[in-house]
């Protein structure tokens, strides 16, 4: 644990000084002390669960940050944006294996793997830099939980398929359970917590009282999450998200303390995972590189086009917030290895390819963002003038 | 998780509900939920490693509350305290067992188990209270530290006993190693970082870097305890402790945000380890019930005695507050069962005495503070009729 603490910061701060943003730092010090280079660590199941753990935390905070309404109101456009997210990767990653020569129940796995959006980096990064009042970032946030909604469905028919017997109605209930789940939480969750609340915490007795019910929402939120198929961190940011309107600085700042401390177990975690033994064979390092490509534009061209309705610039960042595939095509590519229906050296291409794409969103959404940002400063500096 | 943290927090609202310190109803919860109750949850890897994270973040916020120099001023009362507290326990154990018809070697490892205070109940107590700045307290935090290194040095003792060889060189080392470890950290440790972290803050770029070395510091002075042979729970005191003159009320926060998370799996995890079946043999409940009453009994008049020239009702407090073994007790026992010294049921008995002790001491020292919370009841009830 100090290890991976320590190294992770002691990356993060380099990061920082080469101009980059930290949590590239802190996957990178995944890399390093995991088994490819140094070997000092291994991934374990008490890593694991602080991994997840510490994905939960992110999301939950950045959830307190966000309200809900206003996700509502950009609900049309994320469904469109998350829509042909799903379906231009998904199209372009079969494509490829089934040119490279793959079965074809691989290449739809290996599409599968290329659907689903990792959140929480981009939302770490919109955090941190203070963007996440901008109607992309909302965006970003809305169209992440649909896609996650969308990628357990694709993930679910393409099991199905590969085993082959597909039951539309076992896959309707679970698309409808998922989605069912998502909307209520989202829609009345805000609404329900406001009313119960205040009326909880005037009987209640305990010492921080306040922070231990958020606590208990997120546990219980992302436990309900799991159970109708989607993933922990959906649960814990519809947690955030329902707690934002009635929560105050006192639970934000408990709540920060406890992600400062977990989430570098997450970036570090993803790191950890990363075996860079398989890229010695060339044909493999090529597919590598060549679905790391395609990851990245199917995602780009597919989340942009589908927010080209809030003009150009805005849809090239949302474009470029949705590359990173992070854990979650990871866990596609385990449960496709696990069926054996991937290869030893397709999972391992899925895995780059998800650290790949999570290493290079920080930089790509801080030149996304460079004109807002700039712009920005630049009032600063004629607020500070104009008072000087 | 959810079932861990929600039921010890529910049963810690019923507690203080009750009237009691609601750590007691955590603990009971551990017990309720775990495998000789409920059988809802048994204790696994990754619940202990949070158990022991959680027992590190109270003691790095107890000592963040604490300034070292004070703790050094009663240095001289806390080692007659920590050394009385171990002498009496030990012969009063080991006697008990003897008279019980147990082997010798059994019995000293019984009188071992008794012989070390868990600090983490009473200081959670004290600092809930608001009562860190007693001098009684800082006697207790003091003679805690003190008994850890006594109690490491009887538990290596008694092994090379038990095992029937004693290198006196090799014990030596340790004992001066691990007091050597304590004192220089609670010593200069303070000071060091007075020194270091202002210029330390000034070069780094990285958000929250504060917390961040702070807990970079409570893993590294951690790690260092354990390979010294003292509880990582010391290194992380002395961690709090360095930091305390240095620390701003952010870090305070985001550390109590990490422990408020943390500490209930900490509680319900020593209630976890309960196993009650093995107090169907009445011989084994009747032993079990005498031991307990001799680890109260011996601690409160050892640490007492040690603590009488403050004053009859300061030593009392401090003879109350040194009661919980809590899980220190209970490693001395896996230790003695590990070596085959411990028979199951002593074993038991060993771990229902560590658990009884720690659900006793809270109402113990409720009544114990009890004129003094009176008194400051009524100074601000005086206050408010003066200002009226």
């Amino acid at each position: 644990m100090l290890i991976l603490f320590v190294s992770a910061k002691i990356m993060a701060e380099l990061a920082e000084r080469l101009n980059q943003p930290g949590i590239v730092g802190e996957i990178i010090a995944g890399i390093l002390i995991g088994p490819s280079v140094l070997g000092w660590l291994a991934p374990n199941e008490f890593l694991t669960a602080m991994s997840e753990l510490g994905a939960m935390f992110l999301l939950f905070r950045v959830g307190l940050e966000v309200k809900s309404s206003e996700l509502m109101r950009v609900g049309g456009t994320a469904l469109l944006v998350a829509s042909s997210g799903v379906i231009v990767p998904f199209v372009m990653g079969a494509a490829i294996l089934l040119l490279w020569g793959a079965k074809p129940n691989e290449s739809i796995f290996v599409g599968a793997s290329l659907v689903a959006t990792s959140v929480g980096i981009t939302a770490q990064v919109l955090s941190a830099k203070g963007l996440l009042e901008e109607i992309s970032s909302k965006v970003i946030l809305a169209a992440a939980v649909i896609d996650d909604v969308l990628g357990l469905l694709v993930l679910a028919v393409v099991s199905s398929l590969t085993r082959g017997k597909l039951d539309v109605l076992q896959l309707s209930l679970t698309a409808l359970l998922a989605a069912g789940f998502t909307v209520v939480v989202g829609h009345w969750g805000s609404h329900a917590m406001r009313r119960v609340t205040p009326r909880i915490h005037r009987t209640l007795r305990a010492t921080e009282a306040r922070f231990v019910l958020a606590l208990s929402l997120l546990f219980l939120l992302a436990v309900l999450a799991v159970s109708v198929g989607v993933a922990a961190i959906v649960g814990a940011f519809l947690a955030g998200l329902a707690l934002a309107e009635s929560t105050e600085q006192r639970e934000r700042d408990l709540a920060q303390g406890v992600s400062e401390f977990l989430v570098p177990f997450f970036l570090a975690g993803i790191g950890l995972r990363v075996d860079l033994s398989a890229f010695a064979r060339p044909s493999t390092a090529i597919l590598a590189i060549v679905l790391l490509a395609a990851a990245i534009v199917s995602k780009f061209i597919g989340c942009g086009l589908g927010a080209l309705g809030l003009g150009r610039r805005e849809a090239l960042r949302i474009g470029v917030g949705m590359i990173p595939r992070g854990e979650v095509g990871m866990i596609v590519a385990q449960i496709g290895l696990s069926f054996g229906v991937l290869s030893g050296s397709s999972y391992s291409v899925v895995v780059f390819m998800s650290v790949a794409t999570t290493l290079l969103a920080p930089p790509l959404l801080k030149i996304a963002y460079r004109s807002l940002l700039e712009s920005r400063n630049q009032q600063l500096e004629n607020e500070v003038l104009r008072l000087g």
